[in-house]
């Protein structure tokens, strides 16, 4: 059972540029950032009630998110949908729902990817937070 | 001042073949569908916590949506972040930050377009519950 938001990523070619502009339109500081090495991005997150929205910027070539910039510039790149039980919801939905593996998030999330061919287009991932208890 | 999302939104061609797949992946039937006369779109909604995802299928011609949906196909349209005040967020924020006037959105939301140009191809707006008290 999904019932909630957990993050949404936008993806950027300058997180120097970016930020500033988020930072005024949200009113509010940049709240942590990240490196993910496995994905190859630098990113900077605001906590936005209970989700999060992150500003993904690529700093590797060869990578999805790289890919995804240069095919498709800047602008939206996925929603995560938050879910207590990753592994109980990829029983539910069959392995067949989803491209790639789960993976490492930022923080301490868990992640693994919908096909977004069988979603007319959207990109969307299931994520949990990795917490104990 | 904002503080959450409000609701994200998918374009897709024909609702009836994107509510099953949604459904199925979110594990909850649709929660309200909607008419916008003004957009010319029809839309089915889950409530996700406390924001809303919205799959939008444009039923007019020469609409945003509908040349939206034929320049980019399907998949995420955009992003509403949720504010107590649009009125003030729009002082706040000056004029210039934004396309368009203020319109109806579903229910009884009012939102503005952000400019994407300025947010990096970001596609936001910002929206409030108009609601009494």
């Amino acid at each position: 059972m999904q019932d909630r938001i957990h993050h949404i990523n936008f993806i950027v070619r300058d997180l120097d540029a970016a930020v500033p502009a988020w930072e005024r339109i949200l009113g509010m500081p940049v709240t942590a950032r990240d490196h993910l090495q496995a994905r190859g991005v630098n990113i900077a997150r605001f906590q936005l009630g209970h989700a999060w929205l992150a500003l993904v910027q690529p700093v590797r070539d060869g990578t999805v998110p790289a890919r995804y910039l240069a095919e498709h510039g800047e602008g939206f790149f996925l929603l995560a949908i938050g879910v207590e039980d990753l592994a109980a919801e990829v029983e539910r939905l069959g392995d067949a729902a989803f491209v790639g593996a789960e993976r490492a998030g930022a923080d301490d999330w868990q992640v693994r990817d919908l096909d977004p061919a069988q979603l007319f287009g959207a990109q969307v991932q299931l994520a949990a937070d990795d917490k104990p208890g």
